[in-house]
């Protein structure tokens, strides 16, 4: 079964305090030469039937209207089989 | 610059309240035909240098003790170029 992943990220430009969080915690936990982290979100959608083009525009729609913030986050639609 | 990208996904014995919320959100918003949301966690880490296999494992490792809860979640590790 097909699944229409997205992928929501804070823009660049946006301060990621989760980022900057986990990027504090490697050094304390061992862990060298990461320069820096961001977090997201990921979601995973299940369809009925086919995804086709109709569905993907459909998924963008929900990215930009509830799956996202397109004040502060980017996102990305694909499928993953 | 390649980026080393985690996600992170609640198991799928794992009942997962804010997947949920956004399944029952979709039709309210005109939204139909999706028949499972599920939400997880989308890290992005920027190295140093190159992205060898050692660095991967090293990332694997940081995937286990501090991205995830590998007694609920499932992770995966991949490059994105």
């Amino acid at each position: 079964m097909p699944r229409v992943v997205v992928d929501v990220m804070p823009k660049p430009e946006i301060l990621d305090p989760q980022g900057k969080a986990v990027l504090g915690a490697l050094p304390r936990l061992g862990f060298s030469g990461v320069t820096d982290v961001r977090q997201g979100k990921r979601f995973e959608l299940a369809f009925e039937g086919e995804v086709t083009d109709a569905v993907l525009a459909e998924v963008e729609k929900m990215a930009e209207t509830l799956l996202s913030n397109p004040v502060i986050e980017n996102y990305a639609v694909r499928v993953e089989s």
